[in-house]
């Protein structure tokens, strides 16, 4: 057991160097970069084809579509928008780390690009462990997945800078509370800026698309 | 890299030894063990809930609850009628392993139980590694996290025998398919047993029930 924690803190540390050179290039060029992490079936691949979509005019995404087997959400993102939509297969991995984004890394050209978002594999639990280089990790939970998930995985929404609550337009078809998530979630990380939005619905989306404007902007003033 | 595969075969095959052991002392006992897995949110505890308390006068259930964190949901089952259920808080870790359930079992009456229902981690990909010793895994899967799920998670649908698709009082509220998400399943193992059920309404639940009771049934005449 101490043989194995040992070794799990050398990965993780490599795994830190690598960050720190992806958060290097990334910065470097002033690209923001997002971490989508959730539990599988959120909506982080619909929330990213809407955003891909509205402000495809206005600022340049390039995307790393992670998943465990099957490139069907970096497909759907394509036909979204993303020219410069990359899939990354695990390959049965339970996240992403920062060696598979350093591989991806060169095929999307970081020159002409404002924003670089990664979609992690959908899992609540190990992606809160890596980091990737990014500015924030973004978590989406779905109102019919109970609000107390912000209780029951509390590293992920406190490793987390945004909260995003997808599928408002389902609420009161379960008994999930948007307040109870609220409070439950600013326990675990008070200074988590949350949205509730439903990517079928569009409501609340806008909210959304104007804060990664402001994001944007801020980042091209620096 | 090849230090860390090797000593991930040598925990796999120290975790295989113990789950041999535990099948050992619940076979020889005549004792069922169903260990369910799912995305979190998809509606274990629920499933369970309502198990718990509609056979509670046939099968006597003994129940392990495993949580990253909180017992919230052993309360929960508790609260449904289950005197020998007990919480399992992996303390971090993303899925259950043989080592935890041995060290838990010891306080379930095996003697006095015909069904043992591990409760595992909400996490498609990290559980599927682990055998804890139960005769079957059954994948819970919601109409709410779109029929695409197992071909993203393929290990744990190929390592179940049985599929239970719950929310289906949900359809319609999304482009969920039951024929879809079947196809998808079978594809990669024909072999799935499938239950579709929504533990909110009660829809579907009678054959669960009854299969439940058959399987009671059969170990019993052996």
């Amino acid at each position: 057991m101490a043989e194995k924690i040992a070794l799990k803190k050398k990965v993780l540390s490599e795994n830190d160097r690598l960050a720190a050179e992806i958060r290097r290039q990334l910065k470097e060029r002033g690209i923001v970069a997002l971490n989508f992490v959730s539990s599988p079936g959120s909506g982080k691949t619909t929330l990213l084809e809407r955003t891909l979509s509205a402000l495809r005019d206005e600022i340049r995404i390039g995307l790393i579509a992670g998943d465990v087997q099957t490139e069907n959400d970096a497909n759907r993102l394509l036909r979204a928008g993303g020219d410069m939509v990359r899939p990354l297969v695990t390959g049965g991995a339970c996240h992403l780390d920062a060696k598979m984004i350093m591989r991806v890394l060169p095929e999307i050209d970081l020159d002409h690009i404002h924003f670089l978002f990664i979609e992690n594999v959908g899992n609540l639990v190990c992606p809160s462990s890596y980091d990737l280089g990014e500015d924030m990790k973004v978590v989406l939970i779905s109102t019919t997945e109970g609000d107390d998930k912000p209780l029951k995985y509390p590293a992920m929404f406190r490793r987390a800078s945004v909260m995003v609550v997808n599928k408002i337009d389902l609420l009161g078809t379960s008994d999930f509370s948007l307040e109870r998530v609220r409070k439950n979630a600013l326990g675990i990380n008070p200074e988590l800026k949350i949205f509730e939005l439903s990517c079928r619905t569009g409501e609340g989306l806008e909210s959304w698309y104007d804060w990664l404007r402001e994001l944007a902007r801020q980042r091209r003033a620096v």
